[in-house]
């Protein structure tokens, strides 16, 4: 029996934190959750099965990238994302519009859609609201996304004519959407603005989605800009609706949002941080092609239980980088994503228990961070 | 309870194919068997776990590569190669001198051994029968090799003088070898010319060790060349020792070896393949980038139970190629890997059911072969 999907089961509040569950066809998420991303329908160097031992549930893949490879027509004649990269947990599609705004060639705006050239090939393609869903029903992820306009972050007038057409596109995602067993997001933008991310967010709830995204907050924004947005945004999102915060995923950026109130996280960090040879550690990241972890026996992290901390020492992940073998992205980029899953885990159960401000307290003092741009 | 090690149980004869066990210190090889090779202390792209599962028990690392990075001091400090690189089975490694000749830059041979300049980094370095044996007890393999000189196979006069060089250094590798966990197999040499093979097998065969080893025989002579060797070689070499053909794995080599008594096989050929994105199939390679493959649902192999075929479709197998993801040569060393070793096992219970004939008849038949150089 699988239950009803896109149920929001809120169990637990503390200040703004909250530990929740959702329900999808592919399964119960429990939130807060950090999402691995599945960029081109594979986590970089990292099997289904070794992704599953790491503890993730949700997966994210970008709409953009299938779109233009394999195509989504491919997937769907394959039986879908699911089934084509075997990932049976539940997943995410974004709306591909971060990526053409991103990584595409010259591109026109309208206010119909946007035309792009691929960033493969430069062929011209399209995309508009009704084509992003289409495209993502073709992938079939669980949750789906609003097709938004990705402004710079501190220019005015333009987030605020970009505000007006992301949630007219919004309208039209709405409208466009027909698969009963995909939940669509909406997604709150209004760059570093806190009037034009209140007025996005009350535009975004009233809809009643059964879930709410916060875009545009992992693209140069400060992370004090980052949280005063956040803070701006709890008492107008809908409590009894899962919060994402796109693109986000550095350690200490988790422990911050659940403090304010985000439910949903991912990021391409883990693994991109592994194939530079980066490992998460509950001190801050470590490099491990530093020449002191040669002949250094210890793992990552003692207290990590995922199969690369389990297996092998820190000379051995060194060797790997040295000796420039593939290994070594596989192993780190486990480490990484079980290090996130694990924090929001610790993290959830730390709200269950009452005791999130001295968990994230401690976890935030000890933890030194490294500035870093990310990007999905 | 471990079982004496270094012991041959031979089980069964058909012609001269060959099934027995051979009991090392690390467990039990059942023979004929194929050994992936971990060059640098990683079957490349492929975590120790995943080896596993595909049934391989014997795994083979390069003590050049080793000694060189990140130095066999290095590797006995963290406790030996098993320990290091995690393979708790039974391990083999050569003696350099193959790489030595084949990789390295300038060199300079002499009675007492080799200089040579690292590819790496082009510093000098010099190998000796005492310190490849050296080297190879720190390293710590099961099953260990004598120090030889691999002759261009078709000059007379050099392998003349190769041969005689190659046996006083088996000698002096027998004199220099301390550790009673480890192995030393001999290797017999004399490139093309059956009356240098014979007279080599002879010498090595005297020496009664645990097993002997044919080299040469990967590089560059002919098919019809090897299986000529073979044969001259089956009736000098003991019956009640396991005889290794160093460097040789495509399927019909095989097969072909199996029929002419050799009972271990190493080859670097399944994740070489696997990265140039081609897969073993019963009916001959097949190459996964073919534009035909990218709405083909099927696995490589329906009846391949390996995790690559019992979980993916050769259409998304092509969409991680195309797409350059790392995955791909992930899942395809492992299905090539598990490829051979299912050949081995299934050639080896032909043996015992008295059935080798027809099986290696009705592979070779149906196995379209594809010219190849391979290397280790």
């Amino acid at each position: 029996m699988t239950a009803q999907p896109f149920v929001f089961n809120l169990i637990k509040e503390q200040g703004a934190a909250r530990a929740g569950t959702f329900t999808t066809p592919h399964g119960l998420i429990e939130t807060p959750v950090f999402a691995p991303v599945g960029t081109q329908a594979t986590v970089k160097a990292v099997s289904p099965a070794q992704l599953a031992e790491t503890g993730a549930t949700l997966v994210l893949a970008n709409t953009y990238h299938l779109y233009l490879r394999p195509g989504a027509d491919l997937v769907a004649e394959m039986g879908g994302l699911h089934q084509f990269m075997r990932w049976p947990g539940p997943m995410l599609t974004d709306s591909g519009g971060f990526q053409v705004f991103s990584l595409a060639g010259t591109r026109k705006i309208d206010d119909d859609g946007v035309t792009f050239k691929s960033h493969i090939d430069g062929t011209l393609h399209r995309f508009t609201p009704e084509s992003s869903i289409a495209v993502q029903e073709q992938l079939g992820a669980d949750i789906i996304m609003a097709f938004d306009e990705c402004a710079v972050p501190d220019d005015l007038a333009y987030n605020q004519a970009a505000l007006v057409r992301t949630h007219t596109w919004l309208d039209r995602c709405v409208a466009a959407k027909k698969r009963p067993d995909q939940a669509l997001f909406g997604i709150v933008q209004g760059g570093i603005f806190p009037e034009l991310r209140r007025e996005s967010a009350r535009y975004v709830a009233a809809l009643d989605l059964p879930g709410n995204a916060i875009g545009g907050l992992s693209v140069g924004e400060t992370k004090h800009q980052m949280h005063e947005m956040l803070e701006a945004l709890d008492p107008i999102l809908p409590r009894h609706k899962p919060r994402y915060l796109m693109g986000v995923g550095s350690p200490e950026d988790l422990v911050n949002g659940i403090m304010r109130g985000v439910d949903i996280f991912d990021c391409v960090l883990p693994t991109r941080l592994a194939r530079h040879q980066a490992a998460f550690t509950a001190a801050g990241r470590m490099n491990l092609m530093n020449a002191g972890f040669a002949r250094d026996s210890r793992p990552i992290e003692a207290s990590c239980d995922c199969y690369t901390c389990r297996t092998f020492t820190r000379a051995y992940l060194r060797h790997l980088i040295v000796a420039k073998e593939m290994l070594a992205a596989t192993l780190i980029s486990i480490h990484n994503i079980q290090f996130l899953v694990d924090l929001v885990k610790r993290a959830r159960q730390s709200i269950l228990d009452d005791n999130f401000p001295s968990f994230s307290a401690d976890f935030l003092a000890s933890y030194k961070t490294t500035s870093h741009k990310v990007q999905t």
